[in-house]
């Protein structure tokens, strides 16, 4: 069963926002064993819709398309949609009383004839209620294909697919069942990795794929395979990861499942009853955002600092006036008094710091761009390691909030 | 001139990953004036890629293929290319130096007999030396199309498409001139927006479109237009801005330009010589990563603090525990606190806090999941304001965020 996803919205092929929905929809059609097969972004312009939507019913078994539902003119894909249903628009009762709430309860502002039109469906269409925002999502069928439009707002995308698009596709259709294995290693480069594991890989079963992952510091591998036969399957992957684990060892952090290292983290944590805070320099608010962008963080993450400036270093962390001047701040003394004092300050089993320069250019230490030292603090101990994450900004912050997080997972889970 | 971007690899279509490059290739091409018409994310599969450049062949004149050319089994494109051009791979040796200097210089392992098959191009291509990476991009012509292959990896990809595609496009074609302007709204829905422009709107001319891009809590207003004659192009935008900016005087903050707002204000800051600290609490790190993402950033922004332990905010940024008890941690006493001993705490110009509920459930406050103050401090004088962001975690966190961003500018440019 495969699916094919049409995002339209010419702010995407201008590149003014980045397509993330198509990533979210990629992962839970994969859940449910529907696999992918094409992601298509598409211009707001009648005729490039309507070819797409013909190539897409060649291709795939259900079609999701998002976005153009708006209230205003350059919104046409359910006008679009209707000529290409050979339909008529027509009022959903449902769907206006609901907009009609939602501008009483919500926006507090007299309703007006535009967003009226937001309860104009195809006649052939079933409604799916948008409980977050006013345009409904859409479900049509054609020649055993079912065409599925939503909005292109992602949190009334997420709602819908999880709470209507899912459970209808399940009740519709048997799936194949899906699965995925990935397991996170640091610490070795992709083309070392497929020499070290190449016996192993040239040996795997047909229905399981290998996928390398590389990104800033770390390898993914990705085992992926499909069948009807789910027990089959599973054991199957289970087989080769127990054959790949003694040969990767030294470098193997764990599985990623669901989840990023960050959760990973914060799940430990939050299972020891243990807390953490964040002193951050280079990586200027990163780590923090990482942990609070997940609920529940409160329950382990107490705060962060992040000091930017040198002097607050001094004012902000006590780092000591002398060491920065003796070591520079780009040290591993400075490093391990920030782990030492954020852990102090802020009353926590762990502290977590980093320390260095991101570029372009030196700042206020001789430091090459690039280095940057890391430190974590216990009740008990610090210690610190340094590292040089290359010349190039966003890879030098995004190497060390990686780093920072191998590091914090071994210390967490160390006997 | 039209473009098509083709992005290649399952772990795009499983949602692994987020496709960014598109966004990225979609701005800088449109700034020399050509226009991406479908962007295209297809498996990693021999079959599916050949449609695919074949497809793309027909809709545009540029075609630009990014991933699967890592070193690894599962990347596939050069030997697919090879195949839709009818060629074969023949040794590079100044790729094959790069390579080996690469190991050396910061590998630091012997190379490996894949990473020299990174040297292997097709006969009939350009070779475009990546500086950061082992595989080079790729310049192949075909009946007056142009077809690009480059690496997925993200940095690799922008430096081969700044210092070496653009500039090649240009030298190769005459583009027509594209140009847009986008006028940044904050504080009106998209749909009121909509009906207060509408006579504007009905009276632009052919060849000016107009784009709503609505996002938590502001919307955004984008005007386009393509022509050869760059200066009536340029001409008749800015006559459609002023008729424009005369109905939306009350909730215009500004152009967007190339600019996310935090960098004008990181601009405006600089210009000033002023400086910026941040206490963060349901915003978590987000303001201050925001900042501290840009190069330059510590002209300005000293630091800042996430308090989210509510014994943290008294702890580190010295707010009164009565006053936490009598008003709760969500509340316009505790977010003026903030912002004022912030500023302090770093010695800047400006504080900025954030304190209220991103859900999803009830905090160390009475306060409903969405409500949010905002404060500002200076010098003279501290002021806030509080506001209901919805009951969507991600929402909230995003819309505060905004929110302080708006609040900032508008308090920097104060005279």
């Amino acid at each position: 069963m495969n699916a094919e996803i049409i995002t339209i919205g010419d702010e995407i092929l201008i590149g003014q926002i980045i397509d993330t929905n198509s990533a979210f929809l990629g992962k839970e059609l994969n859940k449910i064993g529907v696999s992918v097969y094409q992601i298509t972004s598409v211009q707001d312009d009648k005729g490039h819709i309507l070819k797409s939507l013909k190539e897409a019913e060649e291709n795939a078994d259900i079609i999701i398309i998002t976005g153009g539902l708006g209230p205003t003119k350059d919104d046409i894909t359910k006008h679009t949609i209707c000529e290409y249903f050979d339909d008529t628009l027509v009022q959903n009762d449902a769907v206006l009383r609901h907009v009609e709430h939602l501008f009483k309860a919500y926006i507090k502002r007299p309703i007006l004839e535009s967003n009226k039109t937001q309860a104009l469906v195809p006649s052939k269409a079933k409604v799916l209620m948008n409980r977050f925002g006013t345009a409904p999502g859409m479900w049509l069928e054609k020649n055993g294909k079912v065409f599925i439009s939503l909005p292109g707002v992602p949190y009334e995308m997420k709602a819908l697919i999880t709470n209507s698009v899912l459970p209808e596709l399940r009740n519709k259709f048997k799936f194949p069942f899906i699965q995925h294995k990935t397991v996170l290693t640091y610490g070795l480069g992709e083309s070392a990795l497929a020499d070290r594991i190449e016996d192993w890989e040239n040996n795997l079963p047909k229905i399981i794929k290998l996928a390398y992952l590389p990104s800033l510091g770390r390898v993914r591998l990705r085992l992926s395979g499909k069948s009807m036969n789910q027990s089959e399957l599973e054991t199957t992957i289970n087989e080769q990861v127990a054959l790949l684990l003694p040969q990767i060892e030294d470098i193997f952090v764990g599985f990623e499942d669901e989840h990023p290292i960050e959760v990973i983290i914060g799940n430990h944590l939050t299972l020891q009853g243990k807390t953490l805070a964040v002193a951050e320099s280079c990586t200027g608010g990163r780590i923090a955002q990482a942990f609070t962008a997940n609920a529940g963080a409160s329950k382990y993450f107490k705060g962060s600092v992040v000091t930017y400036a040198t002097e607050s270093k001094v004012n902000v962390l006590n780092v000591s006036e002398n060491d920065i001047n003796e070591h520079s701040v780009v040290s591993k003394v400075v490093a391990e008094s920030m782990a030492k004092n954020v852990r102090e300050t802020f009353n926590t089993d762990f502290g977590i710091s980093t320390t260095g320069n991101a570029g372009p250019t030196k700042g206020d230490s001789d430091a090459e761009v690039g280095t940057v030292w890391i430190a974590i603090a216990t009740k008990d101990y610090v210690f610190s390691e340094v590292f040089n994450f290359s010349n190039q900004r966003e890879k030098v912050i995004m190497k060390a909030t990686n780093k920072a997080f191998e590091m914090l997972r071994k210390e967490i889970l160390k006997k």
